[in-house]
């Protein structure tokens, strides 16, 4: 949709439609009183908007189409699930993550795993390779962390979610883990978002610091124009100037999220919030939004993290996060998955 | 907390010392391996920080202690509540305030008045001064419009809500409504600020657009400081990127407000997402989150609506947001206040 | 502009046209192969774009004009310039008004005053009203302030600036200033806008603390409304995620403003960075990128100021600031305006 | 530096004291009249400021050190200067490169470099490997564009900045370019951060979208690491709630880097207007708020460009930028780098 500036002239109009059939489209003037504006019609393919801005008499040019199409539940109005080792991500149950920000060492994991699992959390999450804004800071273990997740899968029979960070990872990191997540960070890194794709593994896009819902689709569309469909979206908070937390959680993605697209939406409410004080109260937030599942960082003893201990939650706050949940989800007619079978204390 | 850079020297560090002990506080000095940090110790009166910049060898100056007094909960850890027209405003039970944006016509008025009373409401809100980004725009209608707010309060028996814009208009609209709001482009209206403290009448504090959190406490502290207490805070969404709404709703808020002040605080989820289909997911959140309060735009054909007629729910949607918020509120261990008895159909 | 969504019906479609036509204006569609698009077109009145939001069919509203029409450049297309004690503001000369945030005393302003007429300054600018953020802080000397700001134009020759922040106190301050001061935290109280347009006397409207360029210049139009047309513009700088400095400089704001209004533009590097380190290095910035003019915060001992001490210059740097963007001035074909004959040292 | 709240015990207190101890730190009390402040003194080593954040009895943690050691003037207080083919960067001279978004075709990059020669540019730059929202969009030629890069060089003497997108890319990249460009995306991708750092070539980095000054100082942090001292640091617009321009142009970036750091700074006007009737009112400010340099997009026919066409100038508005900001410089007391000599008209 081309606006003319009100003083444009006959030739100038006749300009940009020249140019709009050349580009293989169609042309549509609407004649206003005050200015003339010139639709540009097609198959759905993106115009260049760009193209229009320097030409003389053009004031404005705003998109019409929406940019991601695989994406788009106007287009594929059936919502997504998918099976998830014996629990199902995208129905009518809501699914809870849990773990550490990084696996730290065996045990440290092993126990974490344990305490996630008895307080009724359903998949394992923990960093092996961690992106850190600081080249002084923890990096992650590894190759090792990721032995360490297979392990506690193996023991607590959850599948596991891990962070991958650069293209050449993605076929390690498939190997250990169940879910592939690509980071905050690395929203836009489309040599990753394209290596993801190819993967074929479930895969799990955190929304950008500073993206737009826009964004956040358009990086699952490159997922998805590999053919690979099972992509789970995840709202982790926006940067705004509030600095009383360390992101603004956007609470409003979620049900925009839901109107927009089929792919199951989950929130991160550690991230979002930045604080273990208002993780629970955000979850909770999250669910009665119509979020399908959460991912929280827990910590056996946050006051020792290597990494987020700010925001982790002891296990008994944990458990006590999934029993009030479980008491929104069921105000909202649906459920919390049920609790797994636990190993025994190790 | 004055930081001084890594190269200041005793002489600077002695000016530093010097202007606060002129300033009547102590200074303490913590003597790090790369610079020197000094204290400005007192007794709680804000320190001009800007004294400090111009100094030699200062680097940077943090501020420690918080701005408000009156308004925090550390220094006042009861909670706030007070009764309004047969309601408590701040205690276990959720309060939803609800109306048309602008009052349009006695009619309007009082057919969504009996509405919102029938889906369940409790008190009525309506704007008879609007502020409009556009002159062009309609205004309000003024002291007619208080006319038939003092009409539906007298017909529904609920209370009610309105928005003041300037400091002379406080007698006025104190003779009409039992809670004068301070409009989110009014939270920095200092001289309304004082009016409407100095009026003893409860006073509605939206958030400002871009206003932080302890800015809105400030906000209320200017109330307070004229010892009217009964002040409610309202997170009505901050302005960020995200264009896909019409502002972000900062759930984060909820929780953080509730740490910071003992004050109660609803959420206004019609401005803070600015369409309808989110409005009743997100009131859902902000309950989750530990609201004690909604304020909703209700109109009955917001087709034809002034203003906000995208973000205004029919009657029978809000009704079902009242059902579905009472459930939240159930699962919380809160509850909603009980349905009013309503007049028969007017 | 109504886009519709891909699966809108023709009875949807109708509807729209209906309601459109019902509003007086004319629709006019565009049948693209994925969606249809409406037009609106009518005298350039706003039309309720929320009116569609609640409409089946209906995917978004996108606005095509632009709201303001006194203050469009492209609808007036002669830069607007208007004399000011001498000066002319909005013409070719570069216009520098100085002075500090708050007028704390006689021999404060008048010596400060002193010192930006000798500096090069031509107008002084001084608060007597302070709109503040804590109830504990200074608020200004009032009616008082007004007085010493007239003796010092009375000695010094310079216009005098100063900020009026309630509509009942216009009257008062425009019988003691040449120019009316809205500040960035008044830019949407609308019934002072509407008395300050009324005044007839010149007005400088800050842009609001997270106002767009739009909104600004709908600011600009409640003043121009009133056939008051001695407006400037400022850019103060925008709250953004960035808490290096105190806000952000909007500088593309300067050249944006240039192409879409006729008004003068001038920029407050003082606010726009909050710190005097870098106020010369964007005062230099403002004029390269076209500015009108600047206004600057001085202050004899800015660490002994009551209010912006570290935003503040003292006046030999301030007078290396005037030499420094007169050579800017020059190298883009401009001038300063010439420094006025000063009173002897008083 | 440990923040207690109010009504911390003398336990808690101790609790504090004992992990600073534990992590081989010095705790020095500071006792105020409301509360104690704990600093934790050491070697500069970061702490983990999230230990003791749940602690009873702390109410915020504050930062003191600065993170970044290597970029820090403060510990460095050289100006960091190096060669570039026959050019100085970060010397008195301004440094001017300018070429398309995208190498499109072997005519296009030749015709694009000789017209910016002429127009007085002094290195080239062009994306072979193409970052894109969509997956849909033309995501560049590859490493045919970087030969073609290398023939510009060839031919006009000018050397060559292109974006390298993953790690593994960062040798091939590393053969035909001068300077390797780390994308605004990818500024906290640390993969690639740590293979740039090792090529030991000369890093661009582009500030992230959202990205703080400390963010961007900590990437450039990541490169220096690696004993890689030739890093460019360049502002290129960041995400704010305005939309009139694509991004807002960070003009206080430029004097807080210059005071924060010792490496040069540039400015990409294209990028941080989105419009090219604004970047050369922005790139004069640039360069009169202190920056080393700009970084210009160039098209021949930007109405035909395959993205950022609008943003794009055409040869003989670059030619104009370059005159205005040759102005600007000497204004300044610097100049603009010497136009090269030119191949005759290929």
């Amino acid at each position: 949709m081309i606006i003319m500036n009100a003083h444009a002239t006959k030739r100038e109009i006749a300009q940009v439609v020249d140019i709009i059939e050349t580009n293989g489209l169609r042309a549509h003037l609407s004649q206003g009183d005050e200015r003339t504006i010139i639709g540009a019609i097609g198959d759905g393919r993106p115009v260049q908007r760009d193209q229009f801005l320097h030409l003389p008499g053009v004031d404005r040019v705003v998109p019409i189409s929406r940019p991601y199409k695989l994406a788009s539940l106007e287009l594929h109005p059936k919502k997504s699930f998918f099976p998830l080792d014996g629990l199902i991500m995208g129905g009518n149950e809501i699914i809870i993550i849990a773990g550490p920000c990084a696996v730290e060492s065996r045990t440290q994991l092993l126990e974490t795993a344990q305490a996630v699992c008895e307080a009724g959390g359903h998949a394992l999450r923990g960093g092996a390779f961690k992106p850190r804004t600081s080249p002084y800071s923890f990096q992650g273990l590894g190759e090792e962390g990721l032995e360490y997740l297979a392990e506690a899968r193996e023991i607590t029979g959850m599948p596991v979610i891990t962070e991958v960070i650069a293209p050449e990872q993605v076929p390690l990191i498939a190997k250990y883990a169940d879910v592939l997540q690509i980071g905050a960070r690395s929203m836009q890194n489309y040599a990753l978002l394209h290596a993801a794709g190819a993967s074929q593994q479930p895969i799990l896009v955190k929304r950008g610091m500073s993206a737009t819902i826009d964004e956040l689709l358009m990086a699952a569309e490159y997922i998805l124009s590999h053919g690979n469909e099972r992509v789970i979206l995840c709202e982790r908070g926006i940067r705004t100037y509030e600095t009383a937390t360390r992101n603004t959680t956007d609470i409003n993605a979620i049900p925009v999220l839901k109107a927009l697209t089929h792919l199951p939406v989950i929130l991160d409410p550690s991230h979002s919030t930045g604080n273990w004080e208002y993780v629970t109260a955000i979850a909770r937030a999250g669910i009665a939004a119509g979020a399908d599942g959460l991912i929280i960082e827990v910590h056996l003893t946050p006051e020792h993290a290597y990494s987020d201990g700010g925001q982790s939650l002891k296990p008994e706050r944990f458990a006590l996060l999934v029993e009030q949940v479980r008491a929104i989800a069921e105000a909202m007619g649906r459920t919390v998955a049920p609790k797994r079978t636990c190993p025994s204390r190790i």
